[in-house]
């Protein structure tokens, strides 16, 4: 269907869709955890979205309504929550507005895991998460999960990202050294980012946030791929500014309101990994 | 009634605010959302005075016994805040304590305003918002309202500012590229700040902290101009030091830290517009 | 019982501690107040532990089981909390996991200083306060308690925090100018830290955090007081790099990245004022 699409993917795709995105300035209603909070909102409106926090089961419906993407991150869940984000997804698909799930810590309890099970099934537009997540959310076998930190490689996820996206019809994007994009049967890998980034808190759940941004302009696959290229290479560039990963939060934001074609093209690389042919 | 005082507000008026609040290093409780609680807590504690964060109906009657002021700000509101929210201003009331309201995307979705508009009845000092929230508030017609951003200007919002200031017996703060404070007939305008200072997220509600920290020691519209004045000149001062949002928060902090008259007049304007004789 | 270890606390033995930590990547299980979040997750990545924050009732059983150590921390306490609270915490004794209990504001209200008497009776492995809030919950006369800063010196609540580690079993850790970690019966200081600490939120918190990474690889006793000296030690040098609070998280975060032997050496002190001889 998008494989036309998906093969030309490049650098300038994911400069064109950053212009797009800032030209909108799409409002990104965001249910996530508070440890994510206040860096999604500030990665946001360094790159030039609007954020809002709105979870409440009494007002979501309207505010779905004037957002223009929504994220959903399981990161710090309770029962109250889980209502809200139950029908902020059910109303985003109502109106046809796109979603992105974040199944942090999926695998390490069963609560959490039978919800992130659910959300997938409730018609994300895209799917973002670690190795283990997706691991786990696939029902892969031997995916273990220490946390909400990845304990396994984001190549060894890779088959099981595909299942996924074959299973839910979501757009499955994991992250890691190399970054993955993939429907399920075509996969494009990103590079950027730094080994730091895994050092500072809830940089995953901005990416996440970032990617609901771009696809308030854009088709999914190509959605994640450039918030992810935009992103990497951003969080690449402010790496290069910091000895430690105190500063990273902070430079990683000054780098997404600089970045521009020339930083996506100095430090991230788009790679169409396997393609379908129509 | 307070139209003396407010025509010989100056930048010294300010800084004598200032050094009486760091004197007093008032106690204040916010009951604030996600997203705002670190840096309130954090600005707070830089310009002086002493941040908590307490919020269930089980214990705001005793700690607002202890506090000097309180913040009540709505931006991730839920039922459950509601009730110590409610709770807080009461017993603010009975006491006699100064207490802030935040009116945080008011005008977004129906049960968001309707508690706005309560909270604005329940003897708030000062209520502090962008032009769209106290549009919105006051019921002005075409406040529209995006998210938690502003989409009117400031000056468009002073008429409704001071109508809303005469309807709740509030004052009336409206933060912007300019700031304006009124009573509903007196009106005063700051200028400071900077325009990197939307991009980082929750300022406008450390802002509102802070007017509350200078409620502890000052009237009311005293307070709020002194209080904007000090942040605004503080925001401008650490605007010149970044080249991004990322490191504004932090320079944000230092610059509230070191503030004083100086830096005051320096960064800052305060200018009475409207003036009431008596 | 432990008196010929602490005998022969130094720094080294702390030096030793953090390498354990660090070897092992302790899964430190966090449930505490939403301003400490994103600092505690940010401290524990820095200094090579693996930080999550998971409070839910309904899977704090199966968390804690998967966690090396837990911190209960009762800062923004609500009834909710305090069901995953005191679940967490029976769990933890039940699989023989250290936790740590941070009283946060113990002694401003009934509510809080009730649950934090409560939870000091549940078995924590280490409790760490300010002065006030361990002289409130140890039910010290005279102890007072402004807000969540201390009010008292921690000199003066040592006695009391002998007195409740006594009562409760637990190692209790007072942290001010000096910080004093006791066993009711023997007394180590450690010194180190810095003036600007306590103007920037939750590094207390943050600090408890590190205290339990440390404790799942070190008995209570040598756990304390090597988080505190490492701790101590990192604030110490990022407070060199600083010229107010604003920046002391992020220089902290590289400090505890890049801590080791001499930098614990350089900064901080670690001295037995009491023992007991066996």
């Amino acid at each position: 269907m998008s494989s036309t699409l998906i093969r030309n993917l490049t650098i300038s795709d994911a400069a064109s869709a950053l212009d797009a995105m800032r030209a909108t300035r799409p409002l990104v209603q965001n249910i996530t955890n508070y440890v994510a909070m206040t860096i999604s909102a500030n990665v946001l409106l360094a790159v030039g979205a609007s954020p809002a926090m709105v979870h409440a089961v009494e007002e979501v419906d309207e505010f779905v309504a004037i957002s223009n993407a929504l994220v959903i991150n399981v990161g710090t869940l309770s029962p109250l929550w889980i209502e809200g984000m139950q029908r902020a997804a059910k109303q985003a698909v109502a109106l046809g507005k796109p979603w992105v799930l974040d199944p942090v810590g999926c695998g390490a309890t069963k609560f959490r895991t039978d919800f992130a099970v659910e959300m997938s099934r409730a018609g994300p537009a895209i799917i973002r998460g670690n190795a283990s997540e997706i691991m786990s959310l696939a029902g892969a076998a031997g995916a273990g999960g220490k946390g909400v930190d990845s304990t396994a490689s984001s190549d060894a996820a890779l088959k099981a990202g595909k299942a996924l996206a074959l299973a839910s019809g979501a757009i499955v994007a994991i992250t890691g050294e190399t970054d993955y994009v993939t429907d399920g049967t075509q996969v494009v890998a990103i590079t950027g980012g730094s080994a730091l980034m895994p050092l500072s808190t809830a940089l995953g759940c901005a990416l996440s946030a970032t990617v609901a941004a771009f696809a308030a302009v854009r088709p999914p696959f190509e959605a994640a791929v450039a918030a992810i290229a935009v992103y990497g290479a951003a969080g690449a560039a402010a790496a290069t500014r910091v000895t430690g990963p105190g500063h990273l939060p902070a430079e990683l934001c000054d780098a997404l309101h600089a970045v521009d074609a020339d930083m996506i093209a100095r430090y991230a690389t788009i790679r169409v990994v396997e393609e379908v042919n129509v």
